[in-house]
C-alpha cells in the first residue's frame, strides 16, 4: 500500500476540526482536538495523530465522551486548581488546565492543576509544550488503560501512565521529554513475527508471566515496562499523581480511546515553573544553549551522524512536514474518507 | 570474604555520627548526614550506606566540601525558595529544602525549592520520605557527574541524575520511587566478565559507542542510559532542573563523591504538593490502600512469590534490619575501622 500524495497541515487542521464540529463538539473545542492530532503527525508521532480520529469520534456517538461536557472546579485556591472534566474531551480539559497551571505559575511561581473525570488527551507534549513561550517549564502525568503487568504478575492491571516535561531553551526549540513507561509498542513485536525474528530481552514476557524472546509468545503475553521494574515503579507513581490524587479513576478503572463505549475516567497532574522567579529567563536561556552545545558537542559513536537534544528531532520534523506536507498511511486516508462520508462531509476531505 | 557479625543500626548511627563530627561536621550535620546513610543500609541499598563514609570524609579533610558552610536563600518568595548550598554537605541542603518545600506546600498547596552549590546527597529518598509523615507527596531530583553518553555519543558527558517521588499510602509504608537513570551498576558488568558470561542487550556500548554484550568492551566503553534512549532524555531532563533552573553546575560540572579533590557543584529540585488541598487526605489513603491491594492481587508469574508496591521491598528490609542488625561486607568494616583509627576515634567503633 502507497502512500497517498502529501496534504497541508493546515488543511488536514481545517478537516479534522470539521470532522469533530459535525461529531457534536463545538468549533473551539473541534479545533484544539484537531490541533493536537495535526501536531502529533507534524512531529512524526502518527500513532497519536489524525489516524485516532474515528476513535475519537466514535467515543463522541456512544456517548462515552460527551461533546458538550462543561468542565468545573472542584478545587480554585491560588497555587491549585481541581478540574473536573465530566467526561469531555481530554485534549479540552488538559489544555484548560495547562493554561491555568501557566497562570497559576506567574502568579505563585508554581502552580499545579489536577484533572480528574478527562478522557484520554493524545499526545502529552503539546500540553507542556504550552509553558516554554510563557517562560514556565511544565510537568504533565496521565493515566492509561491497562498495559503491563505488576512486576512479577502476568495480568494487565497498570497503565504505560505517559508523562511529559517541557522546557525554554534559548534559541532553540524547547526541550521536551514526553515518554510512555512501556518497553515498545505492540506493532514492533507484530514486525518481528512477520519477519521470524526473535525479539529482544526485556520487551514481553509470555502468558506465564514469563520473560520471552520469541514474539508468538510474546503477543499471547503482555509487553514489559521500559527499564523492568523501574518502569513499573514509575508508571504507578504517574498513577497515584493522574488517578488518586486527582480524584479520577486509576489502573484497570481507565478504558482506552478505542473502546468507544467505555467511559475513560483518565485523570491528569500538570505542574508548572515559572523561571523567572528562579533565575533571570535570559540566564535560564544562555544556560540551557550552553547545555545543548555540550550535548552536541560529544564525539560521535560509530554510525551516529549527529547528536540530539530530547525534542529536536520532533522540532525538525515539524519544520519540515509544515513544508513539504504530512504524507498520510493510505489505510489511514481510506479511513478518514469514510469517516468524513458517514458525517456527511465527505466533500471537505482535502486530499487528491 | 565472610561478613562480620551483625550491627544495631542505633550503634552504628552513632560511630558514623562521631566520624562525620570528628571531619568536622557540626554534631546536628553529622547526625543527619550519618541517618542517610544508615537508612541506605537499612533500605537495603548498601551501595548507598556507610561504606560511603570514607569518600565524604575525605571531600570535608580537602575542602571540595565545606564543613560549617552556612546555606542561605537566594530567592525567598511565598511557595518557592532558592537555596545556596555554598559547597556545604549535599544531605544537608537537602534536608533543609525537603522541610522547606513541605513548609511551603502546607501554606500554598505546593511548594519548589530549588538547591545549588551543594553535594551528592547519598539516597534520593531519604528527603522525599519526609513528606508522606505530613500528608504531602515530594519529588526531588538531582544532578550527578557524568555517567552516560548522549544518545549517539561515545564520552560521558550526562549523569544518572536520580530522581524520587514518595507518597502517603494509607496504613501501608509510602510508595516510593528512588531511581538513576542508567541501566545497570558498573559492579554487574564486572561480575559478568568474572563469570565469563554476555551481558544483556542495552547494558552498555564499547569505546567506539557502538552497543556490546561482551563485558571486556563494556569496561572499556560506557553504561548505557536505561530504556535507551528514553533514559537520556530523562537524565538531560533532571539536568535542566537540577542544574540548570537551580543555578548550579551541570554536566561535565558536576563531580562525583569518589572525586576528593573536586567542589561537586550538584543541584536539587524539590516540589511538594499537599493532598489535603486536593482532596481529604483521608480520602486519598483509602484510594492508595485500594490501588496497593489490586496490584498485590494480581495473578502471579511461574517463579514468582509475591507482588510488590513500589517502596515496599525497602520497607520490609528496614524492620528486618533494624530488628536482626546491619550485616555490612567485611571490606566495609575495614574501611570504617581504618577510617576511625585514623580519625582518632578508632574505640568508637562498634563491631565486636
Amino acid at each position: 500500500m502507497t502512500d497517498a500524495a502529501p496534504i497541508g497541515a493546515d488543511a488536514l487542521l481545517d478537516f479534522a476540526t470539521a470532522t469533530l464540529a459535525a461529531a457534536g463538539l463545538t468549533p473551539e473545542h473541534a479545533r484544539l482536538t484537531a490541533d493536537t492530532l495535526v501536531h502529533a503527525d507534524l512531529w512524526g508521532h502518527q500513532s497519536h495523530g489524525v489516524m485516532r480520529l474515528p476513535w475519537y469520534v466514535a467515543r463522541l456517538k456512544s456517548g462515552a465522551t460527551q461533546p458538550l461536557a462543561a468542565s468545573d472546579y472542584v478545587v480554585d485556591l491560588g497555587a491549585i486548581g481541581v478540574i473536573d472534566g465530566h467526561d469531555g474531551m481530554g485534549q479540552v480539559a488538559a489544555a484548560q488546565a495547562a493554561r491555568d497551571a501557566i497562570r497559576r505559575a506567574k502568579a505563585h511561581g508554581v502552580g499545579a492543576v489536577a484533572v480528574r473525570n478527562s478522557g484520554h488527551i493524545g499526545t502529552a507534549m503539546y500540553y507542556t509544550l504550552m509553558a516554554p513561550p510563557e517562560g514556565c517549564i511544565m510537568f504533565l502525568s496521565t493515566n492509561a488503560s491497562p498495559a503491563m503487568a505488576p512486576w512479577g504478575g502476568r495480568q494487565k492491571s497498570v497503565g504505560n501512565n505517559p508523562w511529559s516535561w517541557a522546557a525554554p531553551a534559548g534559541r532553540h526549540a524547547p526541550l521536551v521529554l514526553d515518554i510512555a513507561n512501556t518497553a515498545v509498542a505492540r506493532g514492533k513485536i507484530y514486525l518481528a513475527r512477520q519477519r521470524n525474528t526473535r525479539i529482544p530481552e526485556g520487551w514481553a514476557v509470555d502468558a506465564c508471566g514469563v520473560p520471552t524472546t520469541d514474539p508468538e509468545a510474546a503477543l499471547n503475553g503482555i509487553i514489559q515496562p521500559m527499564a523492568g521494574h523501574k518502569g513499573y515503579a514509575i508508571s504507578v507513581v504517574m498513577d497515584m499523581l493522574s488517578g488518586i490524587l486527582t480524584g479520577s479513576g486509576w489502573g484497570p478503572a481507565v478504558f482506552g480511546p478505542y473502546q468507544a463505549e467505555r467511559r475513560s475516567g483518565a485523570g491528569h497532574l500538570l505542574i508548572a515553573l515559572n523561571v523567572e522567579v528562579f533565575q533571570p529567563l535570559d540566564a535560564f536561556n544562555a544556560r540551557m544553549e550552553a547545555m545543548i552545545a555540550g550535548l552536541k558537542a560529544a564525539p560521535l559513536a560509530d554510525g551516529t551522524e549527529e547528536i540530539f537534544y530530547p525534542g529536536e528531532i520532533e522540532a525538525r520534523n515539524d519544520a519540515r512536514n509544515r513544508q513539504d506536507g504530512l504524507s498520510l498511511p493510505a489505510d489511514t486516508v481510506e479511513d478518514l474518507v469514510r469517516l468524513a462520508d458517514a458525517l456527511g462531509i465527505g466533500d471537505l476531505w482535502p486530499g487528491v
